[in-house]
């Protein structure tokens, strides 16, 4: 019964103001098999799918687009968007912006689609 | 590939407000097997844990106090904390909080303890 347990709370919006680099996501902390993340992202990403999990998105700071085939959905500080499985999507970014991703611990940021954005998994921060 | 998607972002502050019962989880969304529930809480809830799943709790406003059988975590808004499967848990709240709980579909409120506080699942808002 007596499983560890973390000695305080995280705060992803401290968390990500201590990011260097747009576009590397930073695990915050973990939940079953699922990550918190942490990530700052300006521009435009690559458009790729994660054929094996949902995605789920929350903005801490600023503005996020992510574009699909068929239309584009606008978030600001504090909504979520769930990106369903298979659904291509592009994050994009007018101004840096500061996001909390959750999913399944290994899934990789340009999904099926690789390339050079491609982030190192299970940096934390 | 066109899985259905969501027309558009959804808020847990917003929905937040909308809920008139304290201690009554209310769904906002879902990814993979898993629901973002809100729900305002004051004051005790009962001794409870779970023992086939971690619980992500994250303030989205007051200040949450979570006691364990060896200590207690303090939360503010913005903060998560998640309680390992298996620990035993209360949350406190001197005054109205209004949290973000990211779990498995499914997971009673009370967990492994039941009691009157026990919510209905499965109600959105």
């Amino acid at each position: 019964m007596m499983t560890k347990r973390p000695s305080q709370a995280v705060n992803p919006s401290q968390k990500s103001e201590l990011i260097d680099d747009l576009w590397s996501p930073r695990v915050i902390t973990e939940m079953n098999d699922y990550q918190f993340k942490v990530v700052k992202i300006e521009g435009d990403f690559v458009w790729h799918s994660h054929a094996d999990t949902d995605e789920a998105f929350y903005v801490l700071k600023g503005e996020l687009r992510i574009d699909f085939r068929d239309g584009s959905v606008a978030l600001g500080p504090g909504d979520i968007y769930v990106v369903p499985q298979g659904v291509e999507h592009k994050p994009y970014a007018a101004r840096e912006v500061h996001l909390m991703l959750i999913e399944p611990k290994g899934v990789k940021n340009t999904g099926d689609e690789g390339g050079t954005l491609t982030a190192e998994n299970e940096v934390w921060i």
